[in-house]
């Protein structure tokens, strides 16, 4: 199943740069192991922020709570969930992924 | 580019359910054209919503108005538009589409 | 899983009492098939608000969305989803029913 | 009588992981003894967020309020607590609790 | 038991001045009857607006929400109920009511 | 003169139990005076938050205003003022105070 | 006493342009009458909106609220009334009108 | 020209008393001066709050920008410019200053 | 001066497309020879939306006022007007136009 | 392509004096180099705020997000990016630049 995350990052300023650099080298490897399982099918920076849009296709809301609370960014964020379904408009191939 | 489009479709009491079938024909027909260019890459409906979250992959702001306000359901539409870019932690294949 | 819906329901002057009474009525009888076959747990009335809060029950997005657009009162209703997860506090008996 | 009440959560950085752990062990231990009286009837996590949904059946509202300044994340919390009503669509069983 | 109720009124340009003060009367009688029994300890106007804070005084959220409903003017109202407690800094006369 | 007051109350971080407590029996000791002379009609506490609605009876605002910047606790607050006046519905009574 | 008054005026279509012309003079000429009387001291128009930025001194709630109501646009308009006091910086020739 | 400037001041914690102290009587002088140039027309302080209504009354935008970036609390505030023309109800009176 | 001003078009259900096509040819005329006289600098589109993002560069606030309220669309717009000055990072012919 | 960015500059108290004329120092030359490069066409700043209006001209998003994370006060902002598109009224000069 599709959800919409869209996750919004605020630093505070007693994160030191190493740490921060430490957290977002830990967030990339922990979101790229989820993409490589077919678990997190889209990420797009928004533009001018430090934010993003990700799309997680997950089998239950646990599962996407359980993946979204482990985020080493995670204390760190504004986090929005939206349930998403396949359109009547959409072709069926754009909601059929390899894995 | 991508572009996050998300549409609010409010459909006024004055259309009638001819109509409207009328213009969701039209919308469909013309969404599923512009997704067979691939210019139209994601939509998904916002559950228990009438509206939708939809990524759109063209070269220009003027492409991306021309298409959206002919859209067959533009006048009964709330849009909001945002820009987005790759993401550093997405694997390259995520923004490698076939066409 | 788990999903709290919250529907905003607005009347239209342009509804007669008799149609607006059929829908409800409608309405209810499509509510109490769902409550029967345990998809749709909870529902409660806001006070002072023709708003509810339901929980609901079922096992994708949109089996979820199906039903809601199916609610005769849906074109009249602004409807917000919010999916939920079991709680870490919450006993187990919580989240288990009988059918 | 039923409540709605939605609690969010924010750590303060300046509260140390064992006192957080702390914390949120006795909001449990809390938490399940009212559960066990029948007072906290319902909770679930909203996903993606550090806040939940809880339904609350108590006689009063000073009993409510009582409650809820009592809980050890109180001073950690946003609370918004919204008075249910029976639904006139709910069935019976939906209201009448063993204890 | 105490509920602040802000009303916010919304007359609708379809009802004629004769069937506007028809329903204002019935609500001001309907009003102090309620005000006479007790349930409703107080109403102010909001200088400058067609809305009013109120306070009422009942058992439980189901009897406000009737007595809510049934208010003449219920169909043209935007209602925000807030449940209302003994303040520690308040004398115990402030919330002792004749009758 | 009525006035709705609304004031929420944000404790900071670095404010002791101490401390605390004093500015809280300071304030309550403030707050019974003016309710002994008149000036502080109606206190309550809003269920599950550190806020309350209270009801000011003064001649002016400027009167109002030095009440309330004198509040031990009015550093911490949010404060939201409404001007109130009698409404047409509301039995002379409600208006009318021993002293 | 100082109320700064943002009315919001909101033309429905139904109003023809003589209506609106009519009651337009009418506004004028009650305003007008207001302020030589000394009660309502300044307006201004928002620039590029349809409201404007008006200060009354009045001596009581009650009677604000008299005029505004009165006001022939009253029924096509949001209004907001902010209580104001003198302040500290202000010169005090600044609050002393000559009637 | 006039402009509403609404000025909202919000003190950190990290200021002492003497220093915010020096701050208001510095921000007074200032204040007072521009008070005798006639750019500075009137000034109210919002009743219940720590934020003021002002209007001022210069040539161009540069030179209000400047006014109000210099003021000793700028950095403490939260401003909102609102650009002001004479109402076509005013008297024109009400736009004539002495000086 | 310069001015960005925000209009954001609803265009009612009750105009015909013929009276629509006229009102946006004599808008367009109008824009145009405000704009041949360097009163209005710029104008974009806002992508997917029926708004615009315009500067202006008039005068006084009233000139303003005119030029907008005069616009044949100003019945059906919501405009809001920002003042901005010259940023101290702008290079000096960044405000100065041919005429 | 045309962006409207709008910064919204936030100084944490605990930036120095010194540290913050750097960083604005640094802000400036990085601008106008990009004002140089035909990249920022256009920047103003809000009257009364410590905010712009800035419209950018590059060709991707990408470059457009590149060029605004390296803004030496990017961790103290926040950022609104509204792409825009040339208007239909706007004169076909109003969208050449120079270089």
């Amino acid at each position: 199943m599709f959800y919409m995350v869209q996750m919004f990052v605020n630093r505070p300023e007693s994160v030191s740069d190493e740490k921060w650099a430490e957290l977002r080298t830990a967030e990339m490897n922990y979101a790229q192991d989820l993409m490589r399982e077919g678990k997190f099918r889209h990420v797009w920076r928004v533009v001018g922020d430090v934010s993003n849009v990700s799309i997680f296709d997950v089998d239950t809301h646990a599962e996407l709570h359980d993946i979204l609370q482990n985020l080493p960014l995670f204390p760190y964020m504004d986090v929005k969930v939206t349930p998403l379904a396949e359109h009547p408009s959409g072709l069926p191939e754009m909601y059929a992924y390899a894995s």
